[in-house]
């Protein structure tokens, strides 16, 4: 108990490599990668589940998904001891890390990737990893100065996305950069103070599709891109807007002086996905 | 101080029409209407400042924007004390409230108007706020059972974007969807479920500006809008999303189940924006 209880604390994360899934929705995402791996031969995510008898009750689907893991009924007093969250909500998992390498992601051919540039909140970092799902993002990369994903209340912002696309920890923003070129990806910052205005691009973007005559195209969001998106009190640092292609803002057409990091990546996401689907 | 402090609790903040606004940048909103209110000859909205000398060093323009209040000096200690965060960064003012009523906003002919239905999280309802002043949005209406927009971490959220637009409280959602109707404003609902889809709508929005043969019109985004955003666990109940014209889904690409409140808003305005900009 005290062993999943320290996972709430990086240390123990970062030595044992994993990290706890709490609540149905997580624990249900997490199972069902777990089987999909062991299905393909691979090694399973899932190391131990910790559920009350009542949760089950309520989820059947879960023990069912359990089956074959390491599975234990606990008590709500016991769940409340383990988790992160004062209201566990019945269920538990402790999950093994899920990061992947850079070239993993770009030898798959990645469509549309965010980038997290120094993101200290875990809230928001979880936020724009879900975001980068529904948009049908390839991958999401952390850099090195980034909030620990697997952090509980990171973990809890992604409502299962962790468990759905790839994520890359600990990159080197140029490096990094250098090798998306490279493989053809173009670099968009996002930028309140961007030259480019994203709903420009997205003009652009929708003419070039009706074959309609167009104002010119400054970056053709249906390409392949990376975003990077910065830190939520400083944005991107002179050094990292200085390594993407372009540097593009999200059009403020209010008087608010800019949008925050959530919402801001939610749409430059959208935009990609919405111009590359077309 | 006693009487600012207990501003942080709604009990106080109903029985005197008062709000605090903490840190440097939402006192400048807050002085920067009071002052453009004294200027056309209406009643100001600040009606006390309590700022540390340090504060007011690094940031001079709050000094000559206070001119005419009723400011005091305050020591951090006492701005501590008096403010609902534990690092107010030297300065708070205590603010009137801004809410105006619905027939305000419906005269003024509004184009796009964001309605928050029993919407709980202070912060998320601050999200909201500014994201529909960065989208431009004519108003925010918040129905009866929402969080009350004036609890500091709300206020917080809206980065000062609370000084930027007219705020409806208290909304009936019935009557509400009534008289927007009456007014010419069409009524969609943000729905993950919804059977029209944000990105259809914005094609077929973007192919009526270029001219090109469209797929048909669902509903024209460039018309004047009224989005209904539902609670964040529940969304929009039953009853609420009978009451619209369209139920609406920012369509999903990847695998997660859903964006969360601020990010579906927020890409359901800049929708809307986008196309009556156009």
């Amino acid at each position: 108990m005290r062993k999943v209880a320290q996972l709430a604390g990086r240390p123990a994360r970062l030595k044992r490599r994993e990290f706890l899934a709490e609540g149905p929705q997580a624990v249900r995402e997490a199972l069902v990668l777990h089987q999909e791996r062991l299905a393909a031969g691979e090694p399973g995510i899932v190391y131990e589940v910790y559920a009350s008898e009542s949760c089950l009750d309520r989820h059947p689907d879960l023990e069912a998904l359990a089956e074959g893991t390491t599975a234990y009924l606990a008590t709500d007093e016991v769940l409340a001891a383990m988790a992160d969250t004062v209201t566990p909500q019945g269920i538990l998992a402790v999950c093994g890390f899920l990061d992947v390498t850079l070239d993993q992601v770009l030898d798959a051919g990645p469509q549309l990737v965010a980038v997290l540039c120094q993101v200290r909140d875990p809230g928001n970092a979880g936020t724009v990893l879900r975001a980068a799902d529904a948009a049908g993002a390839d991958a999401v990369i952390l850099t090195a100065s980034s909030v620990d994903i697997y952090n509980p209340k990171a973990v809890r912002s992604t409502v299962g996305s962790l468990f759905h696309l790839p994520v890359v920890l600990g990159a080197e923003i140029e490096e990094l950069v250098a090798r998306c070129k490279e493989r053809g990806l173009g670099v968009l910052a996002a930028d309140g103070q961007g030259q480019l205005n994203l709903d420009q691009l997205q003009d652009q973007s929708a003419a070039r599709r009706l074959g309609a005559a167009s104002t010119g195209s400054e970056y053709p969001l249906e390409s392949p891109t990376a975003w990077l998106f910065g830190n939520e009190a400083q944005g991107l640092s002179a050094a990292e807007l200085e390594l993407a292609d372009h540097r593009v803002a999200v059009p403020v057409y209010g008087a608010a002086e800019s949008l925050n990091l959530g919402t801001a990546a939610t749409v430059c996401l959208y935009a990609s996905a919405r111009s590359q689907r077309n």
